[in-house]
């Protein structure tokens, strides 16, 4: 990167919120100019990229560029565009907030799951006065695939609130007070343990369709599923057969195979199944700009940003 | 309490529940003779009592006691008893159990809240693909009233997940890293920076009743309310009307000046409000008659009961 030139941002995020994030970027870093996708002015002045879900002719118009980063903590929707370029580094979004998100998002289905809160909301509607009797949380096991910087996160709260707690990755990972298994061939074990399994892991060749009828029916009967990861990651008819034959009691779903989820997808209709619009984190323009520029800083000093992706992780 | 006879307990909690706390305080004291209410054999013989909301004839049939134990984390159902004894000890549960399925409860409910997750509820209802703003954490106040053992771990948990946190509560107390007000000249200042409320006083002539409507009104617009304490807590009617008034946004009552709720009550059928049958948090007799068996080695040695009450507080 030359650090004489003006930087020059281009932002495809979505029609929606792009003007947020330009608002952010202006209050953090005025000196950086942004240009919002299709609106590219001479492309060859554009030399950052900050994107989600980018159109293939992003990258024919857009050449040179020194950095993309991705808005959101997963880069599958970049490395999934033919044209994207190989040699160009990729930096996913770590943010505070993006964090404390997923935390909440994974809190609120683990209370709900085990405080038994759907139960209580229809006794309301039926005016029906019944206690239901709970497990100490220290009797719940909560297996979390997926342990990078929001699984972690996520670990470490529910240990916090008492429940047992353990960790599944491709590679071994050491969370303080917390068991975490790693491999494949370590995969039965930690399923065979998780009472409720959080699926926060990134889309790789590996990792696609990760969660299939096999793996459903390694999890003890009556487990929930809850998945903010990415859609993929679950063989999606094979999570509706598992629940259809009553081996997982349930699960939350926040992302999906095709998003906006279809509105003739079997999901919408399903009881036993908690839809939300890939809301589980939403990265706030606010703290994530500052993430931004301080890689930006890194990246000019030579230094390593954070987040960066090595992309032979993902092909 | 004499170390010589030997120690009987009445137990009087109800009649689902009864046996897992005999076989509970066979398995930690084998040797405390246990005797479940009505079944009082000789009551002479009696010196101890586990109670919860017992008849007033308990008291005149079982004399000589020497401690009153609370089966929960309130006392009201004993102190409005008007043949409940004034020289007797009465000891409040404080159990590791009860204290986190009230933190649980509590934040399930801020976190339902906070991410619009009713919202999305009735959005999947309708195959709805629609993302909903949130704020940070840090931009929602959690004020809580009651800052007593219940309270204050509330209090840590919601300050550890990033919201901003204040007490209240009748008497000055000291929470490392949240602001704590006190007394009835500072409760209008707490209720002006409180997003959602959450009550968790102690039921005594002092608090009954302290959340009228123009303690509802001194909140800001679209708050929230959560009570876990007690009904009486609140004048429920006026509630119902700053609810109607859509000043307050919505509750989560767990707890009623009438317990079962009347079928007829018009919080089961108000939409804003979410009942759940008194629990919020259920002791555990596992953990909680250890709590009791290390609470009459105290009595015996003469050292202060934990959880003892000063029945001055309630009259």
């Amino acid at each position: 990167m030359n650090n004489q030139s003006k930087d020059v941002m281009l932002v495809k995020i979505s029609p929606n919120r792009d003007p947020e994030w330009v608002s952010a970027f202006k209050e953090v870093l005025p000196d950086l100019e942004i240009r919002v996708w299709p609106f590219v002015g001479d492309p060859k002045e554009i030399n950052l990229a900050l994107l989600w879900d980018p159109p293939d002719e992003l990258f024919s118009t857009v050449g040179g560029l020194d950095v993309i980063f991705s808005v959101g903590a997963g880069v599958d929707h970049l490395i999934e565009c033919s044209e994207i370029p190989t040699d160009v580094p990729i930096v996913r979004m770590i943010d505070v907030d993006l964090t404390a998100g997923m935390v909440e998002y994974i809190l609120y289905h683990v209370l709900r799951i085990h405080r038994n809160m759907d139960s209580y909301f229809e006794q309301n509607l039926k005016r029906q006065w019944a206690v239901l009797p709970y497990k100490p949380a220290n009797e719940l096991c909560v297996g979390i695939m997926g342990v990078g910087e929001l699984g972690s996160a996520v670990a470490s709260s529910l240990h916090t609130l008492g429940y047992q707690v353990q960790g599944w990755s491709r590679t071994p990972k050491s969370l303080p007070g917390i068991q975490s298994l790693f491999g494949i061939s370590q995969l039965s074990s930690f399923l065979a343990e998780t009472n409720i399994l959080v699926i926060l892991l990134p889309l790789t060749n590996a990792t696609t369709g990760i969660i299939s009828l096999d793996r459903l029916m390694e999890l003890p009967l009556g487990s929930y599923v809850i998945n903010a990861g990415r859609g993929l990651l679950i063989v999606e008819d094979d999570l509706l057969l598992a629940l259809e034959l009553g081996h997982i009691s349930g699960a939350a779903l926040d992302v999906f195979g095709n998003e906006p989820l279809p509105v003739t997808h079997k999901f919408w209709t399903n009881e036993k199944v908690f839809v939300t619009p890939h809301i589980a984190s939403l990265t706030n323009p606010a703290t994530a700009v500052a993430s931004i520029a301080k890689n930006i800083k890194r990246h000019k000093e030579g230094a390593t940003m954070k987040g960066l992706i090595d992309i032979n992780d993902y092909r």
